[in-house]
């Protein structure tokens, strides 16, 4: 039996805090942040939600994989953006998907697209259901006789390894975990590590053009994937296995950011590689951001390509526990299953000190410095802290962009500049906006910014609202693009909207009608409904 | 004044050798390979040639950059593959353009866009015209009022650079030559150097996804794209310069590859490079084709990233002078403009011996060893030479495709088999076939095919297109693309129709209706005219 997930935040309902753990740490985030309730609220439980009730009822055939449970059609009701976990714990579900499908094989798929296109419903292809942009809701769906998510998770095989090209082929609906469990038989690794790791699934990363774990080259799932295949209401899309192509218009890179509204992704063969062996790493301190900034754009100019290479400004380091807020913080590594990388270390340091980077130890092999452990750690437990934020009045969200490097500064000061401006509107000029590089290329750095702030309780969705939209609106007036690896969704289609050229906003429409004809696929993202 | 280019082969009129050289060579070339004939052909000159009567005339508004020149249609009226030779050696042109638009602006492309598609003409976008794969001929365009050709040569400049990024804004019609001149004025280079460099433009390498320079990481113009500019029938189509976005699927790879279906392409920004000025290279020997692929298999999946890494069979290596006959050869290079390369080229060179891979000297700075100085002469000799060897009966062409590693010694196997097949059936058996790697990626190589076999004169076509035939069933049937660089044009059509997904092709033809309801740009490639 699979574990139960939360419904209304983040992990299993079987690892969340006790009462008195959570007060804990509610103690401790409101000393440590100057804002919100060290008492923390409690959520509506889902016995006391009242659901709409469902539209459509699927058909005997499909009973056995299709459900109209409540628990199941609220667990898919959002993703997990901060507006998506207010909006559950509050008890408030509007538009949670009518039935619910867990295909245990790409025929229970077929079957259950055929039939919610044939009762004319829309169709919201579900993994983890991770998005924090509104990916996978069920809003604007009335012209619709009902809605059908369809989740994946079943599907969760690494079906064949390819260990002389390095080549994998896994099921769409393979969790992190799932899929880098299985690899280890093989001595391989995806090393596609999303925030949403543990629970999103490898169909969304290549639906949403997920972002993992190298800072550069690799950056995207786009640079990993050889081949997809998903389902179509035309037909099964299925490209050949290839190391590149040049035949006209890639197939891939049309279905990779899709976002569910052309097919339904049913596996893909990616690029995997042995596990690292060797590893250098260290913390590199700058005065301050810009400094820092300045590094690492000579680092990505350098053709050294490191591993990670994330810059952490001074406010965020001290947040997470890997500094002292005095000072930027530069999480540099580099990891090899085929070379000893030292040497590689030595000389992206060398470039650090030219741009007044200062570093106290440098880690090896397995081992980190502490600092970019800490960092690490904090990473991974952040959506965990989100759902404590929420229960203490916290408003806690991020957002993310990328510029070139002759823009950056300016755009980040005055991105920086908008969000402030609406704290000081919004929440009273509480709270903070902190920025890291998540990775970086040569002609730009991916901004990721975190903003805490007080929230008010039952003002929360308006709050972000308006903070959201000075941001999104710096970000687009900017040059920037509306997101770097978060994917459009919903939420921010008004950005999305204006950042694409037209024609091709009308040749995607084409291509769009051309296979979903009645547009049950996903209606809303990208697309209107 | 620009200089004239040869109406029916490769490089400019005041450069062709004169009877004797060309005797001399033909002399030597029919020795070297055992056929063809050492009394050269000669071309039917222009003048002898009778054009079909143009049937559009350009508008007196566009009759400054407008014109129905007999030497303007036959220079237009074909690419540079053998085909296209052959043909306009013998002074055969069944599908000249009937105008020939030279803009030298964009208001002046988008005037003459506007008007032939008012007209119910055909338009097509032609940079270097050096396509060889049918990219730009008037073929299949009876339905339509004619066909208007648009040079964009004339757009030839590099409009800004950004020095901070390391980006450049360059206009489509700039050739190689013309934009690396004028990036050197910053120290910058685009690094984009495929076969036809001298005369291809930065539009047509976009448009048709070209391969360049570095064997690894940045093999495809698309990796060096920013943002692109095109004018389509809806309006102008150009995305946001961004180092990396997620935003959705790519505007920029839906154009890239269009290959003229989309728009005309106009600018774009791309990324450059300081000059190297560190570099190491080293023509390293094997034993045969087979050893040299597993030691390239394991550099490309060490994470070395050579620039070069080309590996060369004993029979290629001998017919460019690179080799006597009896190994494989790889040419093997790292440079950099930020670090000395001397380490990389030792770890390369290591993983190299561990596959039997030898050599007697490295060369570093920017000398290069002699047998990769040799056989770099000869790759930009090749399409100088092509000329001589039609004029002397050899039949000589190229093609090639990419596959994974896992199915590369097979594969080889059978499409060296069909083509020595063919070979035998048209040409009575001599003839050579022999591969090279261009590109390589972890999970497999590019191959890279020539074909030199003698020519029945006057029914070379009809060769060819049998060895192309038996080349390309084999390439699909075993798994590669139909193209890894040199695109899809007219000539891969039946092929690439194989190769690509169903829905997607559905997705792709709603795209272009979409935005060019006339089915006015490029009919024939990609699509059905």
């Amino acid at each position: 039996m699979a574990r139960a997930l939360k419904h209304w935040g983040w992990g299993y309902e079987d690892e969340q805090p006790s009462p008195q753990e959570l007060r804990d740490t509610a103690g401790f985030l409101t000393r440590h942040l100057g804002f919100g309730s060290a008492d923390p609220e409690r959520p509506v439980p889902l016995s006391d939600v009242l659901l709409p009730p469902p539209r459509l009822r699927p058909p005997e055939s499909l009973s056995a994989f299709c459900s109209t449970d409540g628990y199941e059609r609220a667990l898919h009701a959002y993703g997990r953006s901060y507006r998506d976990i207010v909006r559950a714990f509050r008890g408030r579900f509007d538009h949670p998907p009518d039935v619910v499908a867990h295909p245990r094989d790409e025929g229970e798929v077929q079957a259950a697209l055929d039939w919610a296109i044939s009762a004319g419903a829309a169709v919201i292809p579900f993994g983890g259901g991770t998005s924090v942009v509104g990916g996978v809701e069920g809003a604007a769906c009335e012209n619709y006789a009902g809605v059908v998510t369809i989740d994946l998770k079943a599907l969760d095989k690494v079906l064949e390894v390819d260990p002389v090209s390095l080549s994998a082929r896994i099921q769409a609906g393979a969790i992190g975990p799932r899929l880098e469990e299985q690899l280890s038989q093989y001595g391989l690794t995806l090393r596609h590590f999303p925030q949403s790791f543990q629970f999103s699934t490898l169909g969304g990363w290549i639906a949403t053009r997920a972002g993992g774990h190298f800072a550069t080259i690799y950056t995207h799932i786009d640079d990993l994937v050889e081949s997809v295949r998903a389902l179509t209401p035309a037909g099964v899309w299925e490209s050949r296995r290839l190391p590149s192509s040049g035949a006209g218009v890639s197939p891939d890179r049309m279905l990779i950011g899709s976002e569910g509204t052309l097919g339904v992704i049913t596996e893909a063969w990616v690029r995997v590689r042995p596990r690292p062996i060797h590893r250098a790493s260290a913390p590199v301190r700058f005065a301050d951001f810009s400094a820092g900034a300045e590094a690492v754009r000579a680092l990505s100019q350098s053709g050294l390509y490191p591993t990670n290479c994330r810059l952490i400004d001074a406010r965020e380091a001290e947040v997470t526990g890997a500094g002292d807020g005095t000072h930027a913080l530069l999480v540099l590594g580099f990891e090899s299953a085929d070379h000893d990388v030292e040497r590689w270390m030595t000389m992206a340091l060398e470039c650090c000190a030219d741009h007044g980077g200062t570093w106290e130890r440098r880690g090896s092999g397995n081992r980190a410095g502490e600092a970019v452990g800490n960092w690490r750690e904090a990473f991974l437990r952040a959506p965990y802290l989100r759902d404590v934020f929420i229960a203490i009045g916290v408003l806690s969200e991020t957002f993310e962009t990328a510029i070139t490097w002759d823009r950056f500064p300016t755009f980040h000061e005055h991105v920086l500049g908008a969000v402030t401006s609406a704290l000081r509107d919004v929440c009273g000029g509480a709270g903070t906006v902190t920025c890291r590089f998540t990775h970086t290329y040569p002609d730009g750095p991916a901004l990721y910014y975190t903003v805490l702030a007080p929230a008010r309780r039952g003002g929360e969705l308006e709050q972000w609202a308006e903070i959201k939209r000075a941001a999104s609106d710096a970000v687009i007036e900017g040059g920037g693009t509306i997101t770097h690896h978060h994917a459009v969704g919903r939420e921010h289609r008004p950005w999305y909207d204006r950042q694409r050229p037209e024609p091709f906003a009308a040749a995607l429409a084409g291509a769009k009608a051309a296979i979903d004809p009645t547009g049950a696929l996903n209606p809303g993202v990208l697309f209107d409904p």
